[in-house]
């Protein structure tokens, strides 16, 4: 094992081949991305400890770490950041263009696509990767500028789901609304003020591929954003008061597009 | 308005009436406990700017603001705390004890409870309120240990719903289970490693009182809340790999209670 040549006194992410590296942090996420053999690992940094908790996929990972002391921790991380001992600077995933991952391929399972219109909270995108993996939606795609990057904070949040769920941001939202519906899906934006409840177009659709779109807290979907989608819907609900965190309405719209038969 | 008579040093929060008392911040938390008229007021510091935007209901709150200069600001909050010039001082909501907020009572609905198994993280807890308001759940029930208590960075994250919601903590959490049992809940304990999915068991409920126990991330539900439950169950996913996270499995689950017929 190296021992660290320098210790980077820079902010987190360098640009190499046209991209921002990413550092990721903290066992489980490290352990992830280590186990991941379509992540590319660019620099590993660990102490004694965490290189002992993470001895079962060393071996398999294709990078040798760099040792260090726990005091002199060297890693360019945010100082509030709990690392755990273990750091990994890598590429950001590529998932392939919208076309690629959303429209055809032999999935037996009925198309489910999440989109994010200026989604920015790297907890709520986490925890809106984990929902997307567990009830199967193809891709969350969120927009290249305005919403959370791929960072350590998000892949700790996303806690794994970051190596395994397609997570696309493109440069125009507007655009990928536009193709997912040549290719037949049905779109649907959230709005807490829409009239309809999003159960009667689910109901009406059942397996026909569908896409989501969530806007951020406060906001909501901008203006633009409305007008392409097929239709406004809310979620059904018992109160007269409240709204819902974007993850949780995120979570619950899909939970219930999953179910739609 | 009264000036500040003097600038408070000490940490969060003081013994009032054998309760430690709760500062709330920022604007929207401010605003939601000033227009509650069962929210027990101690003190309110403002600055002028945020004085004039919570101009419509500081006449009918009942307290007198403490104007202060912003870079001076006297109410004794966590340094990076978001106050937007407001915070207020106040006593923890008094709900009722468990029988007198999820038993009996004239409310039309199906009685729906969630129970917090050592959920500590507040922002989780503050989604969950906001969940259990929009579908309509009597009470939300943690344990006085172990469990996030009534503070400032709940009441943002519960964006109003803690003024709203009941949110209870109780000494025992499997006294209050077995209270509810016997109450006719059946009790619902969610477990990712079940073999019975949460839908089969919903629509065989009805209608009847259901209670839903959720633990924390990681560690899940401990083995002796796990005995007490009627039924350990998962909620029902498409992928293989892949958790939610605990506030959104708290959303899901009690939009699935909510919709069983």
């Amino acid at each position: 094992m190296k021992k660290p040549k320098w210790v980077v006194k820079k902010e987190q992410g360098e640009k190499r081949e046209g991209k921002e590296t990413v550092w990721l942090f903290g066992i489980h996420a490290v352990r992830d991305a280590l186990s991941n053999p379509a992540r590319k690992k660019l620099r590993l940094v660990l102490t004694k400890n965490a290189a002992d908790r993470l001895a079962d996929v060393l071996p398999t990972a294709g990078i040798e770490p760099e040792m260090c002391e726990p005091r002199r921790f060297a890693a360019p991380l945010d100082p509030n950041s709990v690392h755990q001992g273990a750091a990994l600077e890598v590429m950001p995933l590529d998932w392939g263009n919208v076309s690629e991952v959303c429209i055809g391929g032999g999935d037996e399972r009925p198309a489910r696509v999440m989109l994010l219109d200026r989604v920015t909270d790297p907890h709520n995108v986490g925890a809106i990767l984990r929902s997307a993996e567990v009830f199967g939606a193809r891709a969350v795609i969120g927009t290249k500028h305005h919403s959370a990057p791929e960072t350590g904070a998000l892949a700790k949040t996303a806690s794994g789901a970051l190596e395994r769920q397609p997570y696309l941001r493109v440069v125009n939202l507007g655009r990928a609304i536009e193709e997912l519906k040549k290719a037949g899906y049905f779109v649907i934006g959230l709005d807490g003020e829409a009239e309809s409840v999003i159960e009667t177009h689910l109901d009406e659709l059942g397996t026909r591929p569908i896409a989501l779109v969530l806007g951020a807290e406060g906001p909501g979907l901008r203006e633009k954003t409305k007008e392409l989608c097929d239709v406004l819907a809310k979620i059904e609900y018992a109160g007269e008061f409240g709204s819902l965190n974007v993850s949780n309405a995120a979570a619950v719209s899909l939970y219930a597009a999953t179910r739609a038969k």
